[in-house]
């Protein structure tokens, strides 16, 4: 029924949903209204144009204002039923699996699992709680696989990175996939995607079947960054920091690509962790690699670290240039070394339970002026918690240069005030420099950057 | 570890228990102890034993007094551990993966799904919410299996039935077995095996893998009656009542064979559901068979029906006296009807929503002298009401028959009384007597069969 | 289409014979032609009447009169076309899956193997060229899987026994199979089908799929012990002595239970190999087991053993009485042994290659009065020789007392005159009076037995 | 055990080599000396430099004069031991899964099956012989499946395209893909990658396992053009001749994209059997697609044929122009039409048996100068006639054009002379013309192209 390149769908779901009792698919109607079917609309609207290149909420809402996405009740379950859908998620009037399956994760994440999970008795104040939300998120959405060996590598880095360093991350996740590892992403484009199509091949060649290329994101980011094709795994969290622990929970070993302010957040978050004196004798492999062209922005970011973290963080982590092989291999040998620790310890393989994750990196960071300008960007505290104040200067600068909500407070309240110790206050201003030098941070207009922070030092 | 034939070990999970959350451990481990502790030693032993031939709790755990199952934490997940476990249990030292498996069921029934799900908003009070609940205890069993065509053969019957009978049910199993059904059984002895080894049989013939043994039980009779070993799903419903709704929304097809005043029961339950308005054009095949012995039997049981519940009733039932072949294909028939009606209603093949039963079928019954003495067995009220008070009439005698807690009130109080519309009371004294004439009432002591009941016509 | 318990049919193959040639498919409809028609059509009938209990050939063609079976050529391969067969094979008029695999393993070992494998270059003169074609024929019926641990238990033994020797073959069944041990047996009733049945129950308990139960017979022996129901790879060798050879190439270890002379046959033939100086070092597992009541006979035959072969002989196996526990832990570990030493000398786990077979047990042996009265009996010779020498013996005494032509040749000419050293006469005759007493010599008619032999010593 | 980048390894087999009797292994040793030895050493050198990028066996053989492959004979059966191999085939020292497959493949095919069917009695005189052995060889590459649907499409075309026709070929496989159909090709790069390479993506996003990429060469061309790593069944058939056999009998339909001589020769063959009067009736979907930017080249080819065999030959195939979309949906369409014709008149999904192909089209043909010569491109003679006598005027010029064999001949006797009927002539001097121009006739040197033949009209 392809009328005018819009598509009626009706369609049903496999997974977890197969089976809903009557009371759950009623709950799910009526979870599925008002401000959360909007949410529900736009994802589905992003997974629908998976593919067609657009990377705009905004553009693809403005494109397709009479799409509608309703949830039917029938004894049977649950049904979704689309209506001028993007025919370009159809093969001959059927919807494409892999689209059929994001769509149901995106009901499972965004209506159900929350609306459930919330009514239920979710300790959000406790850092206990919190991990065991995230926990039920992953479990519910059937990433937790009991028994199956260490073998998730997470990549992060930028979303709109240059050619080289693009084919520079499909080259390593080739590497890693030939050595029989799976790919855990932000699933969007970039560093994203790279990785995972380089695995796929090496899979492929390896004759490996039932391979992972498992895509963690949240409702703010999902209709930017749509979930690439390539991704067989797609899970929702809730918020920044719930989708940043469940990525260092799930994952066996991380690696950093070039990226802007975005991935120098992740960097941090995972710094802040890896310096709590809790976790100083847990194995946690921590590349940072790009090609050679990209050496003076990991040299940067490297010296950011020594700067104001110190030597031991840097100790954290391993600097590998241009050398694909060699990233695979270190990270192939530190993913031994997890699984031995796991073993000895009786940790499950399927999430860093002994992970000490401190609360201050738990819960969600606003990033109002006052917040932002409360930020203690000081010496006098703990190494962990000085990177999770800085984790929190760059949450604000990504909300302030691409988020909606961000956008707008800039505009009303002019750039945010950065302030703290004079030094770290000069890194950070050397290190943002370099990002719009080398046009890492991302520019909505096109036109040159206009920093929406001002580095008080 | 072999120490005069009892056995130490230490067991982990498969199955829905292989990822739970450190908050899920612990509350298991708490929810483990007192009371609910009792049960599941007790169960865990019956387990333990199957295949000994006992089939009386308290011999077992007279035999056992030392055994012990203890609960463990540890950051990988949950684990058991056994002290002094009847070694038969164990081949070289290793658990016997289906005993195994089962002691996890037990866990995730008696002592997990319970704790967890009546901590949940469970309404108890509504009839939607009691099967609501119903569907929680299956779905989490991993019973429900989304899309598979019906084909779950539920055998009702007695648990100790003569050799000729016993060898009536394997040849119908087996004539199941051989159109591709799969069979579910209260998982004991008698009636409860014979079907299942039939169609094991008939199975391996046809090249069918993944053929499923279902057993529904609850926890006052699992120590009494094994599961046998063919069993390869295993549930423990909380009570009597949900155990019968659980037959009747997962089963497509039931058979009765020649049984006591628990196989009245049985019957009784279905035809009071059968007959209510709501499921008039329900499909439901429904057979009563025996081999040519049994005849005699199977006629007065529907003499009884007939007098009591009138033709109607009649009508919902087939009776096929000692053609298996037949047994098998009216059932696959039948069968086929179900699938169809469900196709056109749009109902789940896993679960029959639409059967409607009612509340007081639903509530459990406490067979109390007061709660006998008042039932009304008249003819001045719906049949499908007459249908179950008939049926609590018959779980009171099965209690007072061979219940711990109902042998202890007829102890007490004497006979129970029942009485009601005069035709009704001579057709149930003289269905009753044609029981105990028949040696199908199970004798404790094996002595002469003392009545626990008086009908007052 | 039933006509008075008979059916038509018509069937196409799975697994190997799925994908022919043309030509191969009229290769295949002009070999089935003549006298193997008569073999192949003999076969397809004791195929067609399994579980029906007779094991008469002669009875079941009689039965049969008009049944008949053509082989079809169409483009896409070849079809089975089936007159008035027997209905019992068949379900609501399509055949039980089971019939049709082993049909087509007649078809394809009767027919096909023979006609091509005999047309192609086998060198029946060697001892190379004849065990070159055993591995033709296993191979052709996909028995051999490279990368499978060794696992595959012989079970050797009469197929009238009685019911407390089967049901201890039964238990012996039941624990090997509990250690995952395999299943090989001349697939016909009684110690051919015990073991098996024990093991089903055993492989289930164990949640162990994908089972084997093979049974490997001959053309002269299929129709009078059909294969038992539970034989899943059915494998019908051209000869006695290349059934023998098939049995200890592919076994990793043997059982032998109580039976009559047959098993006497099958036990000299191994021990004429296990005794040949080239498999002084070769690991082979070969325990003689029973029930209490068995031990006179097992003891006999270990003196028997000894007095003819000695004491060397009789290191090449164990006795166990009423152990079934034992029995299978010490297969187990022989087996363990096994695959150890394949592992070290890089033998296939699927094929005994460094098993040496003399030349003089691979050529089949034409029980004439001439030949049996010119075997040499004698120590005058390496005591694997005389092994052989013995095994012809009583292969002999197997014609004489059940095979057409063996019967035939007794009317004719009396019994066969045996002849050798006095002391292995007299061993020889205790051995089989003992046979004679315990009923252990298969009665064609049911009177007294009349000796087929006459032992001169 | 790297040495300078290249890597000694021992491996052994899986797939239809795994289960060896001893004396095959040893003709396996024998077979593979010799000129043989040089055959398997070069194409196991060309597998083992996928994704080299190199397609030139010269310079690949130049490269690695040490490397030596070696077959072993041991008791489990064959292995392989390489010396000196390039060490890119290699991960952390092991073999790539796939190069391994395709090793195995290379021995296979070169050594064993060729070895082994010669020595059997092939009839290549006649027509049904020659499919027989084509039959044999893909059988025993086990390419035939037995009851699957029928789903491979063959796509031809040049090796050498632009960029823009590369694209176009991927978007074609890309919608071919996500139909659920396979990809078959002469497994190089090219035409033969980019589909295979679109459609890997299209069957993971309709979550679809199992799906083929098959790949037929012939031993003159793997070097040249070594199997791109998509490709996941290899199959190596003897000579031109056979690999086209083979590409028309498992094909369920046959697409050709741009390409040069060589593609003309496929094209002009199939004609050749498609207008033979046998196969009048005979569903085959042929379709000729390119982008727009290639509509000339069609529509010359397209013209050529109409000159040349005429209106009737153009019906037997479709032109689409730019439309992935439309060439998967009709190749879909086409396929269900050959699904439908095969069930009706019983003939296999797996081998096109009921294809008519010529005695003419099966022969080999040596291009030399005098048959060339020869050759009769006149018009009286029957259209398929005529077709197969152009496919060999081609098959000449690709010799002449890229073959160490046929540049040797044209330099020894200057370019071939083709004579026929005045029209054809012209018409085969201005198609010609045009590759020359398009760049489609593959220049040896790089320098411009001097023509290896004379249309002498």
């Amino acid at each position: 029924m392809v009328i005018n390149n819009k598509t009626n769908a009706s369609i049903s779901p496999k997974g977890s949903l197969a089976t809903l009792s009557q009371r759950e698919v009623q709950q799910l109607r009526e979870a599925g209204e008002g401000r959360v079917y909007e949410l529900f609309r736009q994802c589905a609207l992003a997974i629908l144009n998976i593919g067609s290149g657009s990377d705009n909420a905004k553009t693809l809402l403005d494109a397709h204002p009479d799409f509608e996405i309703r949830i039917h009740q029938q004894d049977r379950g649950i049904r979704l039923e689309l209506l001028n859908a993007p025919s370009a998620a159809f093969v001959d009037g059927e919807m494409i699996a892999s689209t059929r399956e994001m769509l149901f994760s995106a009901l499972r994440d965004i209506v159900y699992t929350q609306s459930k999970l919330e009514s239920d008795r979710v300790d959000f104040e406790s850092s206990e709680g919190i991990t065991d939300y995230v926990f039920h998120l992953l479990r519910n959405a059937r990433t937790l696989r009991a028994g199956v060996a260490p073998k998730i590598v997470v990549c992060w880095g930028g979303h709109s990175i240059n050619h080289e360093e693009y084919k520079y991350t499909k080259t390593v996740g080739h590497e890693l996939g030939l050595r029989g590892l799976d790919i855990c992403t932000g699933c969007g484009p970039g560093v994203m995607k790279g990785p995972m199509k380089g695995a796929t091949i090496a899979h492929a060649k390896q004759r490996i079947t039932g391979a992972r290329y498992l895509g963690l994101t949240e409702p703010g980011i999902i209709a930017a960054e749509a979930p690439n094709p390539i991704v067989n795994e797609l899970v929702i969290l809730p918020d920044i920091e719930k989708r940043l622990e469940a990525f260092v929970r799930v994952g066996h070993g991380i690696i950093i690509f070039p990226g802007g302010a975005g991935t120098a957040e992740e960097f941090l978050y995972l710094l802040g962790i890896l310096m709590h004196p809790d976790n100083k004798d847990l194995p946690f492999p921590l590349i940072l690699s790009g090609p050679q062209s990209s050496a003076p922005y990991i040299q940067q970011l490297h010296e950011f670290i020594g700067a104001t973290l110190g030597p031991a963080a840097q100790q954290r982590y391993q600097i590998i240039i241009d050398d694909p092989h060699q990233v695979a291999r270190e990270m192939a040998e530190g993913i031994k070394e997890v699984t031995q620790y796991r073993r000895v310890h009786d940790d499950a393989y399927h999430f860093n339970w002994l992970l000490k994750i401190d609360e201050s990196l738990q819960h969600p960071f606003d990033p109002t002026h006052e917040n932002i300008a409360g930020l203690k960007l000081t010496r006098n505290q703990p190494v962990h918690e000085l990177a999770a104040q800085l984790r929190r200067a760059f949450s604000g600068i990504v909300s302030g240069n691409v988020k909606v909500q961000g956008i707008r407070l800039i505009e009303q309240h002019g750039p945010y005030q950065i302030t703290g110790d004079r030094d770290i206050m000069q890194q950070l201003d050397r290190l943002l420099q370099a990002f719009v030098d080398q046009h890492r941070m991302k520019l909505p207009g096109g036109s040159a950057y206009e920093p929406c922070y001002r580095v008080v030092g």
